[in-house]
């Protein structure tokens, strides 16, 4: 995928100059110095020859095809090249003027235009306002940063030109190297999604990091980065998840970036990890292109001292991981096969003044139990201590055991410093804490365990679902002019998607009511029916616990009186009659719609302290499956209370799971339904029934 | 404090040698070459000389007082050299020698016979199985770690030798330097307590670092600790935090640790600051020397790229400081002497083509704003950027503000090296990434609010308590060897204690349960007294809301009957009659007593499902003041409760302060009571009452 811009057979560059100091200077140098291999076209009227090549006025002048178009003039200049550049033929341009869509409505006109131009020709975009891009496998580098990364596995797409150049510029010193880098600029036309789906498909990729303020378009983002996700491990560092930090985000991109909570939940579902912090997104680069991907969660730790051991212990726990129990076979031995006082559990302690066998014979006992899945070795520096042999017998032993991960720590300087670096570039990566390593290697277990839960992804349907129904409800909502439904639709609505709630029919007067509580049977609530009146408590609109059609008949009558004394010009729809519910276990299913993600469902606990208790458990509607609604009510304390709490019996958290489901595709068939609210439901032992069915819609 | 340990005039090696690779060659080598002036006297039986020095045959040979003696000798030979010391007059020891409690039961032996003979001598002991100890500034180097650290204000005591050793290895290639280096070993005589005491009076000290696994002595600790923090920061690193970590942790020293929980209270308390990471430790300590402390969390960030900007702003909201909000006549400044595009909220964005002068501008603008108290400049490398004059700009800023910490972090590689190396020696801590700067930005600001809340502790004191109540009811408890207490005795010393609580009186029969009921007033609950029997209300043994006298003669003879049946040979005391309180906000205060630091406060959410809220904030009773309890109280989401939730009126957190506050007192008053349940504790618009007490005693 997108093959012709990263290696294009020919790279025209437009506003290409020998001015030092100038940027069509600095990506000129770039091409030639980086060693591209195809042909180099300098374009900029009345110059000669550019760094040695023959430069064009035009593009049109250079008579040959030109597959790769790299742009630099003015903004208002950019236009007509991008005409040019389509009547020659040209597949793919890298704009690097800024001056568009990022400076205002001007701006935006402008870069309307150039879209329109590039779709008419079939031509795509990367920028404008960008850094460019850089290919070390093809090799090309047309960006304006300073020098060409070192080759290696690791693509990096960024949404800031700066973090890009500062990145190229920090990696010189690092034992890393990348296959791409891009500079996604106003993502007027590619965007990360083009990208990752790219890079997914690279074969000279393993890694694939981006930095994001926002997507660009959040379905075709999800349903390309869950493809792609199932291929290489993609990690992203996406900033405004603060207030402060979306206020600022949207000051410079000017984007509606959606809500930070919708993301996260985005990249959980469709498996990418989310870096916290620049150090946590390179430290999972580094382990994940230069370690196999362990098995499960379960660590075994060789130390030479025993306080290191503990604090990593402490780490390895903290980040959710498990330390591994050995099997009793891996203890003996290792009881017999070091010193009295080692420690043969886990922390293993091969005591301060271990030489390189004792690691080597404590860490091949330990890769070799199944029951551990990766290793993480500490050194300290003593006496006796021997790095660079250490280092050898840690790589040997990752060559023997070639799917368990082996991290390591030379906890120390000078030295520890030989052997650090012998394990580095070994592709061991080493640093001085334990706990960098850690971090990372929970990232790794975190992608190795959404492998394993996503091989056989069923979506969920249902064949007794009754669209239609909706439809004519919503027609008469609409015909109404109504935001919110009332309570008899919203119910007739569940019951049309199979959600179990309570019956409520509307009465239009006391005999119907009579006649529907009948019906129904006792106890019923009788709720007047007005979508204008929100506090219909306050204002004596609702009765609970009518007993018989008697009561039911007075009940409607004081209820129409007090509300017309209080809304003498409200028209009335008449009042709800809804069935009393028996009590079950307390919990709420929610929606509300992302403007990037669509519909997000929410689960937690119900009750009176509800929005006090904050115990709620987020997933996108879309393409959700069953496992993850399981997994999703598993992670609230709702989930401890379904299961029985404190000698209760268990409650049925299946008819949860269908409720969820259900009103997944209720939500995902009618994008303009933009909240809704079940609160509470009732579990009970066998069966659920929401009770308040709330549904917004919006008609925009 | 400690003096003649760390500035000793003279200092025998018993054990030293000039044979390379031995201890004692290695620390009479660092004596020497850490440029000690005072007498060295190396001490070993058929030497003439070590290292150019008179070697003695035994400390008694000398003929002049020996200050400090470093022992070095097997474990068995130990003691005696220490009798030896002893009558020479020594003041200290350090002993490296291993082979004392670690090693198990003889080993303890030995260590509290060498304790015997020090304690009689008023000879204080470093150790013994430690590395050593380090003072920089005297300068002495006794111990047998490889090299002498650079010389700084950063005193670090470390419970694990190996640990000292690695990060004085470490610290050679940072630029981090040490006043003293402390290997605690043992901890047989001096503790952490006594080496954080003596660093905080230490002139040269003006940060104290501590890696430890437990503490010796909780209320010594926090004593000593509580005053040194008011003198300079202390940052620990305590390990065994997770259950696997504190398994390995008791392992390693063979230590009752007590729970981690109440060892993070009483860092809280104390102001210590917990790092969570070897990095974080360090972090700190190179932010605590080099910075001036913050007068508060507001925080200004500039920088020349906005997508670092962003990613900060979020790392500042997540570690809870504060984005500063710039006054009115700062923004016009700004707007006015920076280019048009620039970023004039927070963060500043001096753009990407800035030099050194705009961010100049931008610094002394933003710290001359009184709503800035500390700064943070993010530099990304461009092609106009000057990252060595943006340095001096940085640091003629912090001269100019020498109030308000500036951070930098230098976004990049070789290009930005020289810039950030010279802000690193002049004293600006700059890293690549400028989330870690965020995060000892964050440690420093909480040092600083602690102490600004810290000024005025006022101890908590009641004069309405009644001790000898409770001293003649728990006579009675021990009299009948019981652990857990009886209604009547807990709603009795919650009544000497002032603390309100439902009223509780014991009926031994039925005409007594008829006249407890009149005066106590109906409703009332009938309960069971029996020690014995835990689950009363499955016997039978509850009687809940009775009426009138007839109903409670009735109640007693039923919950009689029912009991004997359930229990035919269970003494019973008879049966408490409590009378029912009306309901009010629920919450719970507990106790529990830690071996260590003993009791725990506990305050948070009651009701059915407490246990699955989760909702509890704890505080140490020792020391306890009533600012501490109130913002115990509103770390919970049971304040939120109190204050009045989705409309409700007030409740009375005073009487819950009140309530808390004299558990304190009666906890403090009698460690003999090991656990404290209040649970449920009603609390009204006006007052709070207690409604089940449960207090359990220890006779050990």
């Amino acid at each position: 995928m997108l093959d012709g811009l990263f290696r294009p057979g020919s790279v025209a560059l437009i506003g290409a100059t020998d001015k030092e100091g100038k940027i069509g200077h600095a990506i000129m140098k770039n091409i030639v110095e980086s060693g591209y291999r195809g042909k180099i076209y300098p374009v900029n009227p009345g110059r000669e020859e550019v760094l040695g090549y023959k430069c064009y006025n035009s593009l049109s002048e250079i008579n040959d095809s030109v597959e790769l178009v790299v742009i630099l003039v003015p903004a208002t200049a950019v236009n007509s090249v991008a005409e040019e550049a389509a009547q020659c033929g040209a597949k793919y341009l890298v704009i690097i003027s800024a001056g568009f869509k990022e400076v205002g409505k001007e701006g935006l006109e402008r870069e309307k235009e150039l879209l329109a131009i590039c779709r008419k020709a079939g031509m795509r975009v990367l920028g404008p306002n960008c850094v460019g891009l850089v290919d070390t496998h093809t090799p090309l580098n047309a960006s304006f940063a300073k020098g060409t990364p070192a080759r290696g596995p690791i693509a990096f797409i960024s949404q800031s030109g700066a973090l890009l150049v500062s990145i190229l510029d920090w990696s010189m010193e690092m034992n890393l190297g990348f296959s791409k880098f891009i500079s996604l600029g106003n993502k007027s036309d590619l965007n990360e999604a083009d990208f990752i789906a790219a890079a997914a498909d690279d074969p000279d990729t393993r890694v694939i990091l981006c930095y994001i303020e926002d997507v660009v378009d959040g379905p075709y983002f999800l349903e390309t980065v869950q493809q792609a996700s199932l291929k290489k491990p993609i990690v992203i560092l996406k900033s405004g998840a603060s207030q402060a930090g979306a206020r600022a985000a949207s000051s410079h991109t000017g984007a509606l970036a959606g809500s930070d909570l919708a993301y996260e939940v985005a990249f959980k579902q469709s498996g990418v990890l989310r870096a916290r912090t620049m150090e946590e997104l390179f430290d999972l680069a580094e382990s994940f292109s230069k370690h196999p991907l362990p098995g499960g969660d379960k660590v075994a730790i060789i130390t030479n001292a025993g306080g290191p051991g503990i604090i990593t212990t402490d780490w390895v726990e903290a980040q959710g991981l498990t330390m591994a129990g050995f099997q009793k076979e891996t203890t003996q031995i290792l009881r017999h096969k070091l010193p009295l006082e080692a420690g043969v559990y886990n922390p293993v302690d091969v005591l301060g003044d271990a030489r390189a066998e004792r690691f080597e014979t404590a860490l091949s006992l330990v890769l070799d139990d199944e029951g551990v899945d990766s290793a993480l070795v500490l050194l300290c520096p003593a006496a006796t201590t021997e790095p660079e042999r250490t280092a050898e017998v840690i790589v040997a032993a990752q060559e023997k055991f070639a799917d368990k991960p082996i991290f390591a720590a030379y906890m120390g300087g000078p030295f520890l410093e030989e052997g650090a670096r012998m394990l580095a570039e070994s592709g061991i990566p080493c640093y001085t804490f334990p706990e960098r390593t850690v971090t990372a290697l929970r990232g790794m277990v975190s992608y190795s365990q959404f492998l394993k839960q996503h091989k056989q992804k069923e979506p969920i349907r249902f064949k007794d679902i009754d669209q239609n129904r909706v439809k004519a409800i919503l027609y008469d909502v609409l015909r109404d002019q109504r935001m919110v439904l009332l309570g008899n639709e919203t119910a007739a609505i569940a019951e049309a998607y199979g959600i179990p709630a309570a019956p409520v029919k509307l009465a239009k007067d006391a005999a119907q009511a009579r006649a529907i509580a009948e019906e129904l049977g006792y106890p019923v609530v009788l709720k007047v029916a007005s979508p204008k009146i929100m506090h219909k408590t306050d204002v004596g609109g609702v009765k609970l616990g009518l007993q018989d059609a008697d009561e039911v008949e007075q009940g409607f009558m004081e209820i129409l009186d007090r509300v017309q004394k209080h809304f003498p010009d409200t028209a009335l729809y008449g009042v709800e009659i809804q069935k009393m519910m028996p009590k079950g276990k307390e919990v709420i299913v929610g929606m509300m719609d992302d403007v990037q993600f669509g519909p997000v469902l929410a689960f937690g606990m119900g009750g009176v302290y509800v929005n006090l208790i904050e115990d709620v458990s987020f997933r996108l509607a879309r393409d959700l499956t069953v496992p993850e609604i399981k997994e999703m009510i598993t992670e609230t304390k709702a989930y401890t209370l379904l299961r029985g709490f404190r000698g209760e019996n268990p409650s049925d958290i299946d008819s949860a799971v269908d409720i969820i489901a259900r009103l997944a595709c209720l939500t995902l068939d009618f994008p303009e339904i933009t909240e809704v609210d079940l609160n509470p439901v009732f579990i009970y032992e066998q069966g659920a029934s929401a009770v308040d069915v709330k549904i917004t819609i919006s008609w925009d």
